[in-house]
């Protein structure tokens, strides 16, 4: 299944006062990496909300720890794959590693939503076929 | 003119590793006070976009000058004002005060914009007239 | 156990394009509510770094889900408990209302560590008594 | 001078409703790009830190102007270059263009702090060598 990753330097402005990365970065940089995975596949969100008339695909499930601290300067990687597909959702799995040790993991789920106009709300619907497959990569 | 004021102690997360405030903050915290401002004029940016069908108002302009350090646990207090309005933008005065001591101040800047369909982006136009009316206390 | 709640509204600045609060806020705001529990024991973070050595009380794991969103100017309620104590560590429970619907429950736990000179880095150690009676309400 | 350039690409999470860029994230990107500027004439504030003694190089000043909109998915170019040098401060200009457009432009003042023992507080101090040499391209 797809996958990808990135490295970058962690910046002065995203630790705290203990000198530590402050902690809902990482879940700002899994968001990033999500946007980065679908470009790989080549898609976009914009596109598929253009394409398919989706809402989005937020976030539902977040399950992370923590093992080991990164700090200003440190050269994290961030590795992202996708670990299953759903009717209408998708799991991903984040790892952070600092100088070859896992820092973070984190297993994520979003739904596929769009606007149910006899609801008057967005509900879940099915995956965009384009994003399934490359997703997928049956 | 109309003005505003609130107070809020500095957490923890938005502080840098120096141990003081990650100067971008003082953005977050300026733009949370003109919403404030409008609350407190009876208006909302949501209202205004709906009634006047305007794109928003994005800011064109700030001068800050940071003249005192804000630390984790400090109580700050800002102060908004209206300094002046325009046919198509207004002037507001931020102040930041610490124990009673100027930290920050700021002059910002916005500006109201409409899509233009002839030119298909959007354009500068007439501050709506409740906003025009409730800034300018005429 | 301690608990404690606090209100706010969701601001502009905190949604992203699809008008729902941008996901790693939430994170931001659980922090937010650690240091409130804190102060509602009369305890701080600084307090308890200065007066017991610790470096710092880090999260090792979020498990977090987002049951409905939360759009801009929505008032939420972050209700913040703790759930368990444990030798070094300490479980906490969020759940975010939002106009009186679960919004988001988050399952966080923390540890509290100080530098271990032999090692030359941090490790985890005994809570400081005053962070274990305050949160253990025994 | 010394100056330094780099590009990014907007991300979904850096825009706000309005589908623009959420304003104080370019005082971020200007904060990281300082640091890429030290790090470019082979410095880290982390060594001057270690090596000068200093508490920091605080913002003092922002002139900033939003001449056009910025939005997801759009590729910025960042320039940052030392304007002049003072004895205890230095003025940097950032420029950030959008598809070659100029988008923002941004006059900032930082200055050099230590911690003074007589005063129990930090106060202007020289600029340290390396970074007058290195900025300066004397």
């Amino acid at each position: 299944m797809l996958s990808n990753q990135h490295s970058f330097t962690v910046e002065f402005g995203q630790c705290d006062p203990s000198g530590i990365v402050y902690n809902p970065n990482f879940f700002i940089w899994f968001d990033h990496s999500v946007h980065a995975l679908l470009a790989r596949a080549g898609l976009s969100l914009k596109a598929l909300i253009d394409e398919y008339g989706i809402d989005g695909i937020p976030v539902v499930e977040y399950k992370s720890r923590f093992l080991a601290p990164a700090r200003w300067g440190d050269q994290l990687l961030i590795e992202t794959g996708v670990a299953k597909l759903h009717r209408c959702a998708f799991d991903l799995h984040h790892r952070v590693f600092n100088a070859g040790t896992l820092a973070v993991e984190c297993a994520e789920t979003r739904v596929c939503t769009a606007l149910d106009p006899a609801l008057g709300r967005v509900k879940a619907r099915d995956l965009p076929a384009k994003l399934a497959e490359a997703f997928g990569g049956g």
